[in-house]
């Protein structure tokens, strides 16, 4: 499959595993609104193509694909929260907290990260208990405070007082740890749970994760680069706001100029990985070639 | 084991499960902060003795038990938030919101809900990977927007307008499906985890969800009356505020005596099944006659 058609089963899927009738429809319909919301559906494809790639079958990891962007879009619901970020807009429309309220905005961030394990329990019982439970792991640890929510918790504190070493990190230490965690670590678990339901072994594994890590970086600088230079028609979200902000980003950091250059080195290692192993995927490699034409450094 | 010899187990479990020093220490202080407030420990109480009277090893329920606990503590972090109850004390303290900020008390409530699991599946590893997607089943069930999740939807939009209807339902259904998912859920979550770690069978199941459904919906009842009884020093968290608001509880639907008869009622039923099924336990007892002169009906 390419790019298209997979963007094309997982928003069928998505809206299949939503519900909209539920009871209290109230936060089924809040859950559903923000979760297929128009996106480049990167995370499940990267499970999807990574569970194919390493031999297992796509339709065996739909519900985990599916379930990692409903974790993806509640982190993007309470990101764009009053007391986080406060943002309006998300993806050109309005934010979840806009249309349905800032109580039924934190409740339904709540309910997704237990109704997207609730998805991959229910429609994948045929991978068996073990493959289960590995997958459940995989998920409560990019999900928590080891995960994306440490990565999100230092990126609050960094907005307030980066040049002060904050948590006994200097800013170059403080800004990749809040990039693993916030971006890589949600590049991780869809590459990892599609290579462990397609049988993966420990080394495959680790291969994955490496590219993972650096894919991840590599889009979050390509996402301060774009803050820099992009407009809001382009992201469908307010632009500029780090720089007004003051914010800690790897534009702020190291210029511009080096932040492409960095990018450069990252992406180049990334399709190294695939030249060099056995990981052989034309969609990875569009996804690459994505960043690298979205942050126009070709 | 009496209740406080449990409340001694869980306190020195809970304490020893939350870390303190791992990175970064801001969001796991948040978290240990509310999970580590005196309390009850009702729920965890339950998950161990549920195990025990159905034949288990009340160690094998422990991890179970105190994620229980945590997400309990989870629910009350964000109920207290101010889009939510805007609660300035809980168990006699401030609330964590007034202690770590808005931004991370959503982000501590947000990790609890991963960690709690995490626990289990960490430290359950001996129930066997068939239990542990029990389990898990069971915990993002409760958890979720079909459990607990519902309930706190339910009694939000019942603040609003209770008198129209909601939701298509008159204002006694609403209020059982509230006292129903945001109370009971989390009675049944940890006496149908316990029974399951136990290995008990389909029948015992349904009679202890069942006395938990009751047991539940007695306890919301009795907070409901204590609310309009009690003092701040007794409840270590403002009182009144349910009759200030309007809001719909029991007291305010059937007065005070009738409250009183169907919480009377319900704890009878209580008793009665564990009279006549193979459910024997000192501590469920000690727990029903405990709600008993909480509510001062005895």
């Amino acid at each position: 499959m390419n790019l298209n058609e997979y963007i094309d089963l997982i928003n069928k899927k998505l809206d299949e595993f939503m519900p909209e009738k539920d009871f209290p429809q109230d936060i089924f319909k809040a859950m559903k609104y923000t979760v297929t919301l128009p996106g480049k559906r990167l995370r499940p494809i990267m499970c999807l193509e990574s569970c194919r790639m390493f031999g297992g079958n796509i339709e065996d990891a739909i519900p985990t694909a599916c379930a990692i962007e409903m974790l993806h879009a509640q982190t993007l619901i309470h990101d764009d929260l009053p007391c986080m970020d406060n943002d309006d807009f998300r993806r050109g429309k309005p934010t979840n907290h806009k249309v349905f309220g800032e109580a039924n905005a934190v409740l339904a961030g709540d309910a997704l990260l237990s109704f997207a394990p609730q998805v991959i329990l229910k429609n994948s019982k045929n991978l068996g208990a073990e493959k289960l439970v590995k997958i459940m792991e995989e998920y409560v640890k990019y999900a928590g405070a080891y995960g994306v929510i440490g990565g999100q918790v230092a990126d609050i504190e960094a907005e307030k007082n980066w040049k002060n070493n904050v948590f006994g990190l200097n800013p170059e230490e403080l800004l990749e740890f809040i990039h693993t965690h916030k971006t890589a670590d949600l590049f991780k678990l869809p590459l990892r749970t599609g290579a462990i339901i397609a049988g993966a072994d420990d080394e495959s594994l680790e291969r994955i994760t490496d590219f993972a890590q650096k894919l991840g970086v590599a889009f979050q600088i390509s996402d301060d680069i774009l803050d820099e230079i992009s407009t809001f028609e382009e992201m469908g979200k307010t632009i500029g706001k780090d720089k007004d902000a003051d914010k800690l980003t790897y534009v702020m950091l190291y210029g511009l100029e080096e932040s492409k250059c960095k990018l450069v080195c990252l992406l180049n290692e990334c399709y190294d990985i695939i030249d060099k192993s056995e990981i052989k995927s034309d969609v990875l490699i569009e996804i690459i070639s994505g960043i690298e034409k979205r942050a126009r450094i070709k």
